[in-house]
């Protein structure tokens, strides 16, 4: 894409997106320097330390770095936002890797990004985002990931058996208020490769899901309908990496 | 406080706060009536269920009913909002449970909620919160606690030592990110009553809880700073209550 482009207020069908702030943008340069468009500085920008790491991460990756205050100001959806990155959207192939998360219908970007985080902090660094679902390239869901999103592979697929049929030999966990087994009863220990599936957050999995694989419940006392989604899938993240 | 008082939208320096919307006003008539100054219903409700449950909570309790459109549209924050309650603030005495969450310093009204809702969720009543805190009152925080604010007793308290000598006989565990024991390997098998001590979201426990009981560690990856407040509190909440 040429940079003389001119670009907009994100908008989810756009082909690019943008990470809001120097902490986003320094985990973009440094984790997918190839789906970096350019990067924008506003000229009010007065940390030395950043513009540094910015300056050598795209020096290093001849990435074009521009001084732009309108850019910027047009771009930004906050007025403490002084730089920018503009990157592709792009899709990856998962690993088959020892766990992934799988989310199908995730509808709120905060629970994603909280979600990210958590799984990279749980050393697992593949997650499958089942559509209809929250976009994941939307900028607030990229600052709610704290840039995390740069430091998994994601793809999204349009349904489970597409997942599936990508994605074999792997046992299924799908989380269920209906789970017929408790997580904390749950025998890990002859489990090799995984999917930990998580569904919506007002109308959880669909009922069919109790038949793929071994459906669990994360047991709570009936003071509330369920768990949040983030919740949920941290504790599961949690007992599943221990 | 009578009923002719004109309320104001909120601010925490009032006496009273609100529950805006159906749903966390009814769990506000149930649990704590004795709190309510009055309920306010917009013209425009339109959920029968929702009003019969509300005036027969309101009946049973001796609770005002008003019917008034400009009340309503005066102090809520969004144009769905039909129902609001309004209600005096409350300090209640912890109880000699088997478990405590201490929250130290949250600043976050949204994890004061998350972290209300999953408390409840595994069973655990009593929440302390040292002060300076996010105002547990706020609106907000009560929404975000989607209610489960007035099933649980919560108690703020101007310093961590108040809570110390008013909670004797209880075991401390803060959990830090120098943590001297791993959440996995903590042995709670001889643990009676516990107190899981939460810090702030960004400056986590001040170093001297080190020294206060038995300071536990949630193991995770160099890939991120730390797990967020209401994570780390769900995580250790399930690990507890298992």
């Amino acid at each position: 894409m040429a940079s003389s482009t001119v670009y907009k207020k994100y908008q989810s069908k756009c082909d690019y997106s943008y990470t809001l702030g120097a902490f986003p943008t320094i985990e973009l340069l440094k984790n997918k320097p190839d789906k970096v468009i350019k990067i924008l500085i506003h000229p009010d920008m007065d940390s030395e330390e950043q513009l540094d790491i910015l300056n050598e991460l795209c020096n290093k990756n001849k990435i074009e770095l521009c001084k732009s205050k309108a850019e910027v100001e047009r771009l930004r959806d906050k007025e403490n936002i002084y730089c920018i990155g503009i990157f592709n959207k792009y899709d990856e192939k998962l690993k088959d890797s020892k766990g992934h998360v799988v989310l199908v219908n995730p509808g709120d970007m905060g629970n994603l990004g909280t979600i990210i985080r958590t799984a990279i902090g749980f050393g697992i660094d593949d997650l499958a985002i089942i559509e209809p679902a929250a976009d994941i390239f939307n900028p607030k869901a990229v600052r709610a990931s704290m840039g995390a999103l740069f430091q998994l592979r994601f793809r999204r697929y349009a349904s489970f058996d597409e997942y599936e049929s990508e994605n074999k030999g792997r046992e299924f966990f799908p989380f269920m208020l209906k789970g017929a087994t408790d997580l904390q009863m749950l025998d890990k220990s002859h489990v090799d490769k995984y999917a930990l599936i998580f569904g919506n957050e007002a109308t959880g999995l669909p009922d069919e899901f109790a038949n793929k694989g071994t459906s669990v419940l994360i047991r709570h006392e009936k003071t509330i309908d369920s768990l949040n989604l983030s919740m949920a899938c941290g504790i599961a993240l949690y007992e599943f990496t221990k």
